[in-house]
């Protein structure tokens, strides 16, 4: 089972988001755990990796169970962990091979395009300090058919 | 990949523990996540399935990695959730396929027998607010080989 590791790194109002070149959609910088990691290391390694900044006291603000859908047949599952954080080292890269980086006010996020459910998120990480516990349900094209968020969204 | 979700109830000075029959270690209730659940989802149903009891609001208190050894070959790895829970509703059953059901002093959860890894989880869990992030190596029979905590215990 696949599982991802990502960051929301804010700084003043701005949030450093990463624009991916297969859809043009934006996403938090992170990547894929390695075998024995934490989730915390991965977090950490996979931001350093594709940045070259390094979190400080990164917090686990949500967990998502995402499972994909053929029409009625369940072809994928893999969980994410989120992580935000307002302090780092480092200056950023200029070059990431995953995509564009890109500092964003976090007011003009909601405007980007991005997964449904990563909207989801952002609406809640950004406002919110409780943890945010989810299930996403997508097709293989990424529209999300549903979702269950505790807390719900408002 | 295996994702196994508990929770440690505590009630007043005493916590919910249940004695595995293979070894007689004691560990909290919990089991396997279920296709598409959140972790919160599936430590709420798992505990109810064990205890007939409901959790109320359970906080996430650390994530952790295990991988297994056979020699110096790692043979499995799986993910562990652990929750902590102050409050709850229903009757504690009188019969747990899974093993006993005890009410334990939370002063004398360090001498009982355990993995021992568990051990340091209940030793930052029942002390500490602070979410715990950790990778646990064992061998095929249970034995620690190493370990990296997150806030490391003191």
């Amino acid at each position: 089972m696949q599982r991802v590791t990502n960051c929301i790194l804010i700084n003043d109002d701005k949030v450093l988001l990463i624009k991916k070149p297969r859809r043009g959609w934006y996403a938090m910088p992170g990547g894929k755990m390695e075998q024995g990691e934490s989730i915390k290391e991965s977090a950490v390694r996979e931001f350093r990796e594709e940045t070259e900044l390094e979190l400080i006291d990164p917090i686990l603000s949500g967990i998502f169970t995402f499972t994909i859908y053929n029409n009625h047949t369940m072809v994928q599952e893999w969980m994410m962990f989120t992580f935000i954080c307002q302090t780092y080292t480092g200056m950023l890269t200029d070059y990431c091979r995953e995509g564009e980086l890109e500092w964003v006010s976090r007011h003009a996020i909601n405007d980007l395009p991005m997964a449904e459910g990563d909207r989801k998120i952002f609406e809640h990480a950004l406002f919110s300090d409780k943890m945010l516990y989810g299930s996403f349900q997508y097709t293989e094209d990424y529209r999300l058919i549903d979702c269950r968020l505790d807390p719900s969204s408002s």
